[in-house]
């Protein structure tokens, strides 16, 4: 926690911003902009950050929404990819370089290794999120997504349930799909997928909320973990905002308010923070 | 459901008194007291329930604490018996009939089956339960008993937890600790071993005690089912009695009351569920 001037004090989340996976992925296609200048193509976004992307786009990193053509290096992003999209890609010949977050990465394992060993597979997370679909394509036909925003599905007529979860999924969300699988399979078998950084910034940002009068979340308005960072702080009855950058801040929100938190979602670069921070101080006085 | 007099209603729940592995294990009993009469020992009560070990003693059924001479035939009791034990029976050639519940057995083959698949096995129940006893027993060495009376032992040193649960125990329960462990396990592998019996029978006596004044839970103090019927009735803020038998109804309970929900353990006979509802009904006159 970094303390602030004594008009607005401004605390920050221990682990807000970027995590390995992020930054891994980062490393790489900056690394791949520099080798192969102008033939650099990641499908869709690397990460889920507008201004991140921004910048790499200047770098040379082409987001592209189909399979580029044969002379250039694809870039499998942090979220994964579906196994048939990335064959597709194998079969035209381009140069892939995976950027995919290991921990995805273990997931799309796990849940590859329970189909094998005959397990109905249910991956718990967002339905239409990248790295769920992802997922998804390793455990194959069939498999059953749980997305708490939607209707729980009987499940009863299973014997033998095969779990994984979405890497930046809400464990409480996790826990509580589980609770209710419970009660149908006899059997179960879990990998709690879900990554030590999310957890780790989901505790940090609820603990945060319960000291300060007002919360302010920075990340892609496109990024799960970022807007599952802003449901938390809202659900433990704090005022907060999601901005994407400093720009978007208000002066009058900060008005009678002595003390704010900031946290940031796992693809938020550091400079947007600090940028965001420097403003709510300038603001404050 | 059951209706009665205009004065009291008693209600007795649909799934009250003898389970599937009770009724099995008292006819075991009885057809080894026929045959073998005078050497038919149970080690330990056969069920848990005083007034039918008295019938079944009258039958010459005998309750023995040590293992009996090698003349007899011993019955394993519904709750199943650590394999040590039952090891130490078969070295001394005696005749074993073994009425073990099967819903125990396949709770005892689950745990024995997780430790040769290289998990940390955890049974869920209470620690001092001859069930538990037993499956741990076929579980060995090591293995942990969570237990909801106890200290939540800390078990993140272990990669791979393997769970079963005692027959009897409460669903919420299960579910809440298994809820725990999901945080410090990266794997666990599941085997739900509660039984239908025992659910069942706490979803109706829970459901009839909203919707009456008072509960009279009929079965022995020592039955851990019957104890559980009794603590779930409570906790949905009931007036509830516990009782082994009609004797010990007193009729200033029922001073102004409507409705009266009767509930039984899975090990209490139907004759003193009949004889509570007789005296209720004449106590109610």
């Amino acid at each position: 926690m970094r303390k602030n001037n004594p008009h607005l004090q401004v605390l920050v989340a221990e682990k807000a911003g970027f995590c390995f996976g992020v930054k891994r992925a980062i490393r790489i296609a900056r690394e791949a902009a520099e080798k192969d200048r102008g033939k650099v193509y990641t499908l869709g976004p690397l990460i889920h950050n507008p201004q991140v992307v921004e910048d790499l786009a200047r770098r040379g990193v082409v987001v592209s929404k189909g399979i580029p053509a044969s002379d250039g290096a694809v870039i499998i992003r942090s979220h994964g990819i579906h196994p048939q999209i990335l064959n597709r890609i194998k079969t035209k010949g381009i140069k892939i370089m995976d950027a995919t977050c290991p921990f995805v990465k273990a997931a799309q394992e796990k849940a590859a290794l329970l189909k094998r060993q005959g397990y109905q597979v249910v991956v718990i997370g967002e339905k239409n999120h990248p790295e769920v679909q992802g997922i998804v394509g390793y455990a194959g036909k069939g498999t059953i997504v749980i997305d708490q925003n939607e209707h729980f599905p009987n499940l009863s007529r299973f014997k033998k349930l095969g779990i994984v979860t979405q890497t930046t999924y809400n464990f409480d969300a996790f826990s509580k799909s589980v609770s209710k699988l419970l009660n149908s399979a006899k059997e179960i078998k879990i990998f709690n997928t879900i990554c030590n950084a999310t957890a780790d910034a989901q505790k940090n940002a609820l603990d945060l909320a319960k000291k300060v009068n007002l919360m302010i979340v920075v990340g892609g308005y496109n990024s799960a973990n970022t807007s599952r960072l802003t449901q938390l702080c809202r659900g433990a009855s704090r005022k907060t905002y999601h901005i994407e950058t400093a720009n978007q801040l208000k002066k009058k929100w900060f008005k009678g308010v002595k003390k704010v938190g900031v946290t940031a979602g796992t693809s938020t670069p550091d400079w947007i923070i600090r940028e965001v921070v420097s403003k709510i101080k300038e603001m404050g006085n």
